[in-house]
């Protein structure tokens, strides 16, 4: 289980990770999980059975980005990524057994379409998995005949709630991430962080909070009218209680972005462009907490469930870890008072909730 | 003034209107004006002096769309529309003179690039001018070297906010508007009405609530990501305050949309694709009040400001109309209870706000 | 039969025609014709059997905006336009009458979801239709769960063949359509003019050549990106031989467009983004024959066949119309000297073709 | 001086290259080129003098990515990469040293910005530079008060025509980088090769012609908007006749593209929407140099000069490497058999040039 020490820096070297591969991820209902990420959101089934569906995006050419496992609780089961050789597997087993976490080598026909892989519990109790195996399979991306409007052609990042993001950030720093961008205040604390393997901005990313959990999986598209698109079609199918937040232009990253949540809450973030991070001295840029543009280039606040709201994971047995609370100040609360607003629930005035107050909530004099 | 009895048709015919061509809007600093609607917003000089600028949009071919002039009091002076012929202007004068309105002829030189013209306060107690003499301007439609990422290629149409929008609704379609949706409650209410002349959704709308009061004026663009530009701008230049909603996909006219306000307060709208009305059976599409995505496809709630907020409107003599307060319920009382929230400004309770709160703000279980 | 004198005006008032609003086409194989329409371009079934397909665009409301009937030649039955009332249709007749052309009056039922209607052998030998009464079927310009990554949105115009382009445009004039852009030489030869009812460019056009033919039947997208979307699908079907002409920029018009032929040649154009012409003193624009940005605005030549190939049109007896040459010099002809190009298809020296050559076919020094 | 025989690899290691960084370009009218660099295509002044101007896209953190500098001869002075590390300036001083390629080291200073350098005259005779000391200026990036309509955001690759391309992807291939794509015919012939370090489809890429030669920089933009714009702002400065060929979609890279001339004739191309090739075991796609849409999705030809003109490159001392011409059969040539069809310049029988033919270009039976 997570501790609250700080995260050591082995002595072996960190497994060579190349970018984030797939996402592993429990849901209770198959079906309506299928409508959701392949009728409403048009991934790629490579394969499917009554227990799992494995998806892929438009320009992926390994088996899967997501697989959909039926299961009792719904949530996230590992996040895999890629390493750049087989070697690069064993280094991950054995990076982590010095960290003193439980490890698991998987072989090949664990999850369909991988090799040889080790899985983690990570030290900060999420399932990390290592693999360079993998099935090829027919690369889309001139299958124009398949595009739709709302094509998703890569997986972008994962991002992960977790209760002491330094901690965190120390850690993925360690097994080789680097840092693109960060969120803190003046007294020092920060409130999440932006890690990088491939030459984008994250691979994954670290938000404050109640964790470990998995705040959101993201996958890109080309423009952003693809982006509209999909809020247009969730309209058209009376499903816009399940956009939760966007579209818009995040501050950190730069990218177009857009929240939605499927059948059983694992939210998904669309996005697209953000900035080439390759260069070995590319600059970590770092936001003040108390910047509205921060995470809404436009202003726009962050609906309260967005900081509050998160996935379980797994340990290695398929138990949910633990949550811990989060003892720094949370973004949620430090981000009230520079507004001044508080909502409340009607008809529920004692649990009336403080989030984040919208620009537009102006109560200036009327004519 | 506005008198709340039902507004009487002429017996003469009413002008031919071909569409709304121009707003004349008092603003009380020209310098912060101009920065907002030439340097941000990218509209175009036709002619500008120490106490107007005149401008016009990148498709537009008549004097000017927007008329900026320097005022004590920030306020619309005219709503113009071009009609079809210069007897129209005759017929104009007659029509609102049998509806018992004030009328003014308005000679060529009184407001530049603009010939003879009546203006008139409107059984509603708007300042309307007809028009037909127009100078023309070089039409800047394939000066793509003028082209910005925002552009603004026409204007589309003016809101107006009424009281008694059914009244107001009569007087138009009198006038020789048709309607092209509207929002009722299952009672008869009617909250609003989108009424055009030319082949889009609209050229004028009326939104219930105190009034007379200029709602917004609205420009459109060739595409969606041109009103994500204006918005990013805005975001440079720490502008985000400005952006008071959106962007979205309304419900009603099925246009892509964002809110923003200029230095006095004055709402502008940018708006792309709606659809073709010409048809003389052009079916009218009625939304109910309590339909969350009427507004905003997507669900996004209406900030409260959108409602409650709006410019005054000048009489002939150029002094402000008294606003008479909406009557019936309010569009944004009635969807407080359909949602279930309420907002309340922190450290106020004595004026506690209550608004359409956001699908967004769930306050379900934490993990 | 067309008569290469002019078209009287007659003494009989016009009817006031509304706007294009369907094509009733041949094919031959429709099969073919529905994998064309249907599966690569996504027009919406509103009903189909074994002799026909009725189509529409995505905000059509009208029973459909093409008919694709199956029949031994591959032509054009019937250009047909909606009219402002039942009476016009009448109109319609007496002024086609007066006119000497042969006119039926066809009655509910002759086409699928059209009432009473009349249609015509117009002067210059194009079979013309004037309707009112129609079917009124769901309009899915919010179905953006049916929204497809090159939506065709609306029905955007006709263009037709014609040897005698004045003389076309006189008789169109007469009927109450308003030029908005034409092609010219210095010595006053016409080659092509753009006419409107509907309050874009165009419902029609004509184009100079050997006629009466259908050149081209034309429906818009949003946004360009949809139909740069139907080349990269068109590309993914290898389907690229039946692109003809484009992507590209029109000069006349504005408009962003794209040509391609379905399986019996009719020529399709995917069209977005010309202005708006519905004011009375819309300007004219009048573009010289040898600007070479006139029909690109990018400079890309025209291909050849864009200018000579074209469909049959029919009779009301369904029998294909006589196709009366070109007197005038052709647009390909004059064209060619200007840019001194010329084109030898190899082996075929005797049927050496002479069109308008690239830019890009520069033959300058090598290093 | 490029000779003939393979490249054979050295035995010292070669340098971690990063990216392509910056071309050094030789202009022969500074002012004619920032016209064309900065005020038509919007790239940002990192600082100019009478000499030269360093110009950067839109996201670059670095002082430039081209350079032009006022010469005698329009020609390439440096393609410009940088490296992982300073030590990888030494490595890349020995690898070329015992290639036996004249290098010399160029200290701070010779060019601005950019710290301790080396320059190589290469196997295929190109002037490379590799260096990673480089100033860091203000990354653009959420400078939306600068966005252009046609921005170019990233430098994406160089492209080189070099008479032997084999060899050059064996040289390229031993200096690190790899081969997404190439183009062959069924004999073994390689006309073109894409060779990538960062993680999308190349840096640079080998085009089989007369060489050594420059045959294009090219800049990315976000969505294909932006190019059309740039067309479309060509259009309306009537700059048409430099438009060289496109826009289009690639076969090979799957980007969307345009290319355009300089005033010194030196081609730029725009580009946007490659795919990701970071993973060390992405799949190389070879394309068959018969397939009509290879390097043109849509089948539309290429037009010959894009094949015949390229610039010229300067050695380490300023002067222009000689250009040794292609022995294998060049890709132009064999695409004509394929198409049947041959241009012929009007008014020089004797200089008929013999190039690839439009899919439009067909002589099919006129009705």
């Amino acid at each position: 289980m997570t501790a609250s020490t700080s995260v050591p820096t082995p002595s072996v070297p960190a497994p060579d990770i190349v970018r984030c591969a797939y996402l592993d991820l429990v849901v209770t209902d198959l079906k309506k999980s299928r409508d959701f990420y392949v009728d409403l959101l048009g991934l790629h089934v490579t394969y499917e059975d009554d227990e799992a569906i494995y998806l892929r995006s438009f320009e992926e050419f390994i088996h899967h980005n997501l697989v959909l496992r039926k299961g009792p609780i719904a949530a996230a089961a590992a996040f895999a990524f890629r390493v750049r050789t087989p070697e690069d597997v064993d280094k991950g087993e054995a990076y982590f057994k010095e960290l003193g976490c439980r490890t698991e080598r998987r072989k090949e026909g664990f999850v369909r379409g991988i090799g040889d892989a080790v899985r983690v519990e990570d030290p900060l109790g999420f399932p990390y998995e290592f693999f360079y195996e993998v099935e090829h399979v027919e690369r889309l991306h001139m299958r124009y005949d398949l595009y739709s409007a709302g094509e998703l052609v890569r997986l972008d990042h994962f991002n992960q709630v977790t209760p002491d993001v330094p901690r965190g950030r120390v850690y993925l720093e360690g097994l080789g991430f680097r840092v693109s961008e960060d969120i803190k205040d003046s007294e020092g604390t920060t409130y999440a962080a932006w890690l990088h393997r491939k030459e984008t901005v994250h691979d994954t990313a670290l938000t404050g909070g109640d964790g470990p959990r998995l705040h959101h999986i993201a996958f890109s598209t080309h423009e952003k009218h693809n982006i509209i698109q999909i809020c247009d079609k969730m309209g058209a199918l009376r499903m816009s209680d399940r956009i939760e937040r966007g579209p818009g232009r995040h501050g950190v990253s730069n990218a177009f972005y857009l929240y939605i949540l499927d059948p059983d809450g694992h939210r998904v973030e669309i996005y697209t462009q953000d900035y080439y991070t390759g260069d070995p001295d590319n600059p970590t840029i770092t936001w003040d907490v108390h910047d509205n543009q921060r995470r809404d280039w436009w202003g726009n606040p962050v609906v309260p469930s967005w900081y509050t709201e998160a996935s379980l994971v797994l340990d290695l047995d398929g138990n949910p870890q633990e949550v811990i609370k989060r003892e720094d100040k949370s973004e949620l609360a430090v981000t009230i008072g520079a507004d001044g607003f508080s909502y409340t629930r009607a008809g529920d005035e004692s649990g009336s909730y403080h989030g984040e107050a919208s620009k537009g909530f102006k109560l200036g004099s009327q004519v």
